[in-house]
């Protein structure tokens, strides 16, 4: 319309952009921001709103040139698997997560999300105790552990060169309205050493509008600094997501215990 | 003595046995241990008790075979510049690292000492507080955040296959009998971007003597994890070593403000 001024949409760089989360976050928010993703290797399907850029979050140089004119980064990219090898948690997560925050530094961005992991702290958790931030370090996976690494990172960073960092212990993401399904399959067999009951299904789960929402708030906070879980709003809880709710401004819609009958 | 039964001897692997802190332990329990030292290229001036090898942490099939028989590992090998850049941070402080730990688990070490250090709550430390294991993760350098790095991953190996774990948070070991000489070179100019004052450089000095028992103590003890401060018993104090003296045992007999006058 005539003398009607388009606000200018924050320039927003998503890494694992194509991976569950990454679907979940651009299918809520990609008239929000303006989102640039990064692929590697195979071209990713995108809407004619995001802008897509080729480049390897274990590769410096080519991550570096994508940080140009961004102002947060949501770092997603990883090797998701509880039970990935050494060598591809020693690529993908540490060497990549590096990569990302150091590129972001340089580059003068303000803002990293980090998508951390429940698995940072899962031996933690007890039958008794809602596990917290302020939880002891027990990551229960070489990916628990590279995922501690990267919010240690992520402090190093906020408080040597002032980057605002928000570090998520995300639950269980499977990308789908509807979890039932998923968590029949889940119940059915050992995944990993990691054994899983339906209460423990029940308060991993976020779904997509919730992890959405979640990291929406994460980029908009005057935060420097801080490590939430990031569940729905599940019965029983395992994951303490009140930090998230009180600090974040985190208002999750769902709940997982009416998939799970 | 005929008749005499020699006590069989713990045999206990030592890397990094030829820098300073390396040197402190071996000077005083070379005749108490079985010692056995890795050397990387340059061979190792060593006494005719000590058993040397050749090994690189970086290259984890080498260090594997030096695993054989050995009850302890003291792991002391690393780069040690608080300023150090992330190419030789990741190969040999997390790389080596994490061989260490996966090559012992291998072979059934029950033990593994884990040379930290105090930067990995480098950031933590204020005029008022007493920093001590549970303060708040703040590295101050890549150097911290790899020391951390190895904190978590010695839980990861102790919850999940039973190793014993003991992460030392080692102050400053200038591996001198009399740092009189050390304060004042480290008063004089700037290191890095970190700053000393007087009383910090007391508050993180361990002797050599110190460092050898605080190591012994960690060999020695049954706790399966635990985190500690290393100093000499210093006045005053910016870390906090009471969790040493009462867990391990730890009985510290040097001062640091003797020294710096």
């Amino acid at each position: 319309m005539r003398g009607m001024v388009t606000p200018r949409k924050m320039k927003v760089l998503v890494t694992g952009a194509s991976g569950r989360i990454g679907r979940a976050f651009r299918e809520n928010y990609r008239d929000y921001y303006s989102l640039r993703l990064i692929y590697h290797q195979t071209p990713m399907e995108a809407s004619a709103v995001e802008e897509v850029v080729p480049a390897d979050i274990t590769d410096f140089d080519s991550l570096l040139k994508t940080m140009e004119g961004v102002e947060a980064v949501v770092h997603l990219a990883a090797d998701p698997r509880v039970n990935a090898p050494w060598d591809s948690i020693l690529k993908l997560n540490l060497v990549g997560t590096y990569n990302v925050f150091e590129a972001a530094y340089r580059y003068g961005v303000k803002k990293v999300v980090f998508a951390s992991s429940n698995h940072a702290c899962g031996f933690a958790v007890t039958e008794s105790n809602l596990v917290g931030p302020d939880a002891p370090i027990r990551p229960d996976s070489l990916y628990g552990v590279s995922k501690v690494f990267g919010e240690t990172l992520g402090r190093y960073y906020a408080d040597r060169f002032g980057l605002s960092v928000i570090c998520l212990r995300i639950g269980s993401c499977p990308g789908l309205d509807d979890p039932s399904e998923h968590f029949r399959m889940l119940l059915s067999g050992q995944r990993t050493h990691l054994t899983y009951s339906p209460q423990k299904l029940i308060a991993m789960w976020i779904s997509n509008r919730d992890i959405a929402h979640l990291i929406h708030r994460s980029i908009e906070t005057d935060l420097k600094f801080g490590i939430f879980y990031g569940t729905s709003d599940n019965t029983p809880k395992i994951f303490d997501i009140t930090e998230a709710k009180e600090k974040l401004g985190y208002n999750p819609q769902d709940k997982a215990e009416k998939y799970l009958k």
